[in-house]
């Protein structure tokens, strides 16, 4: 089924590769690489006996090996931050705005390096490289299902320093990260403190309260009342598709706002009232905007394991930087000048929690500053709406 | 499982009955009454052969019939406005701050009337009196299910036309709603303007667009999902009670705000980050927050039945005032003055609606005015905080 409001679409949804085309003349080509360690120690102390992740860069790494940028990202996305594979992509990657020769982030002055996460969502995506519980397990032969350990903002931080380790990198020129990558941006500054001298956390987070941990949880919820999930063990089985397309569907919606949302639901293909007579004479009759929501989120499904969205919601809900007792604990070891960019309008990581981090790390004499982004996409705004601060990270990253 | 803060969850949580007791010296005591009525027509041109509906009334009916204030509930409310059904009670009606004699709504001066809706939530609740879903169906001796007709605002708005009818009524002084409720008043002032002089819609909407109808059918979503939903043909078997206990969690969280619901969530005993290991340790394991949501929605659960939330459900997704092929349509014909009380930081029915209602109502040249209700409780502001407007309700009314 086809909507006339493509337009719409694409300025509007999707966490993920899918924002909008690179518009600038120098196209940046990319390749994603692979790495590879062992018996890699988690956070809760377990060992994953072979994580391999995949990883971008942009930009040269300079003689000193001190011009490096680190990009975390966020929940549904991967390393793919800027540039294109190949000349024929539709999409570049998500910052293209932000990141590239002569941007805001410089690649003419700066390295810059970006990790697929541990249990990244799109595990199926031929584009991400990524250890979870959709992996093999090498003492069984089969998936790890539920075995998997359960993985945290900081096991994405550590494969990260492994990483750059391996590329003799000791430090990093600054940290950025959005959403879910402003939580490793932060854990970052705390755990590494020598490393970071500039952090900026977009439509972030200290922790996750416990709103945010209820709200995480809801997209959880459908994909364990999904018969098909089996408790993680439906990989040689049916996947449960109808849980996960709920979930994403729910993501969906909880990164937009009803101003961004209505311009999808208003334009006439599928206004949400008027000529639809289905949902009044049969309860299971369906609003197109329902429709719609569900064939975006059932497309992106193909490509995502619904347990590694388990496990990412978990490693949000654990998130507080640092990972010690509580936010102040973890604030206070950081040494980096930090700058805070929420939405004024996130229905999803609301801006309290960006002021929140910004004041404590004020309180305690650090070098912390905040503005709020703009524009009608809530936490969407930190990717799609990110050039509107462009100057702002420009100047604090050159500082 | 007992938590501590019992004190928090009675000032903050859940819809319906449960709010808070009367502090008033004179007690109104209630008597559940029953409607019947035969052969009911529906807004979607089917026929309910037999419908009993329960309501309630407070004070006394006039001579000329002519001091009725209707109120219209929410969608996890009953016709329990105000009073006790005995002094014993723990609980009165959840407007008993507002409704009773000497109070905003005075009882010494108006007779106050309220109705159970169609597919009321409570279909179990010994105090309610509903026909819906789980209702037998005198053509095969069995529950409806899905061969319940599709119902809306409009056919909970002719239900208690019929009722006020049946008690010789033909006019109303007011009505008034909170939430569902204020879909149900505005569609009374539209529907039958000539009885309505005065609208209240507190919390509420003129219609659910595109935003509302997604967020709504998030609660519809986890009872579909649980294979013992059976598409609707569940009474005879396990009903589908963890896809109903997801839809009251969402419910209770859509209904409160961050700064409502973290009172809960950072007492000590709940604590949703400090002390919890077993979400570290294992992706099956709970937070107490979630634990806590989980509780609540199981223990109402027990008087809720899953298809009449999807009726409920889709009753409120289907509302527009009026019920024509706009709003404005809908608004053009309501002769009654107007006034909005919505709820500043509700997530649920956000302000914005009540604001275009009411400024499409002035635009039309009608008497319309808002106000906006102010605390730390979001959609639930309507109900716990509705004290804060008892002068300006009394005032708009006794004008």
């Amino acid at each position: 089924m086809k909507h006339p409001n493509l337009r719409h679409i694409k300025y509007l949804v999707i966490f993920g590769a899918l924002l909008f085309s690179s518009f600038t003349s120098a196209e940046l080509l990319v390749v994603k690489q692979r790495f590879e360690t062992t018996n890699f120690k988690t956070f809760n102390g377990q060992t994953i006996k072979k994580v391999a992740v995949g990883w971008e860069s942009y930009g040269k790494l300079n003689a000193q090996k001190d011009n490096v940028i680190l990009v975390t990202h966020f929940f549904s996305g991967n390393s793919h931050a800027a540039g294109k594979y190949s000349k024929d992509d539709k999409q570049a990657g998500y910052w293209d705005a932000l990141i590239g020769p002569g941007k805001a982030i410089d690649t003419n002055k700066f390295y810059v390096i970006s990790v697929d996460s541990l249990a990244n969502l799109a595990a199926k995506d031929p584009n991400v490289i990524t250890t979870g519980p959709a992996s093999i397990n090498p003492d069984t032969g089969k998936a790890y299902g539920l075995d998997f350990p359960v993985v945290t903002i900081r096991d994405f931080v550590n494969v990260q320093k492994l990483v750059l380790e391996s590329l003799g990198i000791k430090k990093l020129h600054a940290v950025i990260g959005a959403s879910m990558g402003s939580m490793q941006a932060i854990d970052w500054a705390s755990a590494y403190p020598d490393w970071v001298p500039r952090m900026i956390s977009v439509i972030g987070s200290g922790q996750s309260d416990a709103w945010t941990t209820a709200l995480i949880e809801r997209w959880a919820i459908p994909i364990r009342l999904d018969p098909n999930w089996r408790n993680g063990d439906y990989y040689e089985h049916t996947a449960p598709t109808e849980g996960l397309i709920a979930a994403l569907m729910f993501i969906t919606q909880d990164a937009l706002t009803p101003q961004a949302f209505n311009q999808i639901g208003q334009t006439k293909a599928i206004n949400h009232q008027a000529l639809q007579t289905e949902p009044l004479h049969s309860i299971n009759g369906t609003y197109s905007i329902t429709n719609w929501l569900r064939e975006r989120a059932a497309t992106r499904a193909k490509l995502v394991d619904a347990n590694h969205l388990l496990y990412l919601a978990r490693a949000s809900q654990l998130f507080i930087a640092g990972h010690g007792k509580n936010l102040t604990e973890g604030l206070k070891k950081i040494k980096a000048k930090s700058l805070f960019l929420p939405s004024s309008n996130d229905l999803l990581l609301m801006p309290y929690l960006s002021h929140e981090a910004n004041q404590q790390l004020q309180d305690l004499g650090k070098d912390s500053q905040l503005q709020e982004l703009s524009g009608d996409s809530g936490h969407l705004n930190g990717v799609i709406g990110i050039s509107q601060k462009a100057q702002q990270i420009k100047e604090f990253i050159e500082q």
